[in-house]
């Protein structure tokens, strides 16, 4: 993958409460770390509902990345090939790698889940006074899952041996988890700070940065 | 992987609406697919929070996987990795093996979120008033996914080319989808309908069953 011509799709513009959180950050920030070169595509916002889109993305999602002109989806399945690639993002010992597949999936489908649902509640769903409600009850769900993950991560820096692409994921999982959960975990906060402080993260945080900033005057003017 | 002793862990009993539903359907499902022996540790409801079993699986879930005495948990990875040494749930070509990845991903990651709100709302949420309010938004949310989906599917038999990993995964999330909404997708159920219809998926649920029907008396006397 290091030889081969990359290309991650973006949005040139993103409302400001997803700036910085969206799904490409994981992308780049797996590149980065790789050390392999790639370019960007920035799409319009829009641009992701067209049938050219949905051709390579059937959910009109972003991001992408093309190899060589084929063109892979889903967050997790491209972070896993760019890691299997890379001399950086997996170990080498066999058993290692299998905790390290574990946790990419752990972070997407055990823990996203209820930060996602939390996310719905607090930005999305238009009944303010039922999701106020229900909030509780998910952020309990959510507790639970943080508690434990606390409890197996202890004082280690990474989550399964040395830095992975494990951590790329379970990192941009945890920015995502709301204010008033987070602050009950100071550890949890700061393998957040420790990993969000590495130049990778940085570099990919400033380019998927780039465009919005360039780009609000005229989406802010449309409304 | 099909010269190692493998057990996978299972629950003993789980309430009537979980029951077919628990995530070791997948694993043994894909076992079952793989044609790879395995044995079934059956474990008693409330023995998955005792710190042996957090010791194997930090979030306190089934199914593990244990291979020659190492164990892999969380049920996506888990396949990925049977899908990996098999014969018949991976295709050869690195493309056509790329899609099935993206697909087992946006099974999990995309399909299953919305899919598993929807539950926690229908089965777990105790404010039943606000989550009868919320539910049309999330039903929504849902709906543009499965909308998607079936525009993708079209007419085809499987998600990604022929039979593969992604089918067992795919199914398993679409089986979860409440039948009102599912009903609105004539060619998604006739999917869940001829995956559902395969002897390995069989096996593989009468498998689970087994325990529930033997234990049932004993869990349900202790209300």
């Amino acid at each position: 993958m290091k030889d081969s011509k990359l290309t991650v799709t973006a949005f040139d513009w993103v409302p400001a409460f997803a700036q910085g959180h969206v799904r490409d950050l994981r992308v780049r920030w797996a590149l980065e770390e790789a050390g392999f070169p790639y370019q960007v595509e920035v799409m319009t916002q829009g641009a992701q509902k067209h049938p050219s889109h949905l051709r390579r993305q059937p959910f009109g999602q972003i991001p992408t990345l093309e190899i060589d002109g084929r063109t892979l989806f889903e967050s997790g399945a491209i972070l896993w090939r760019i890691a299997e690639t890379s001399d950086t993002l997996l170990p080498q010992d066999p058993a290692a790698c299998d905790r390290v597949l574990a946790w990419v999936f752990a972070a997407l489908n055990t823990l996203e889940p209820p930060v996602g649902m939390l996310a719905m509640l607090d930005l999305f769903i238009k009944d303010k006074e039922a999701a106020a409600r229900i909030r509780p009850e998910i952020a309990s769900a959510a507790r639970d899952m943080l508690d434990k993950l606390a409890a197996v991560l202890g004082p280690e820096p990474h989550i399964a041996g040395g830095f992975s692409v494990a951590d790329i994921v379970l990192t941009t999982v945890l920015r995502d988890v709301p204010d008033d959960l987070i602050a009950g975990y100071p550890t949890l906060r700061a393998y957040v700070d420790r990993h969000t402080a590495r130049p990778a993260f940085r570099a990919a945080l400033e380019g998927q940065m780039k465009p919005f900033l360039e780009n609000a005057a005229r989406y802010e003017a449309a409304g």
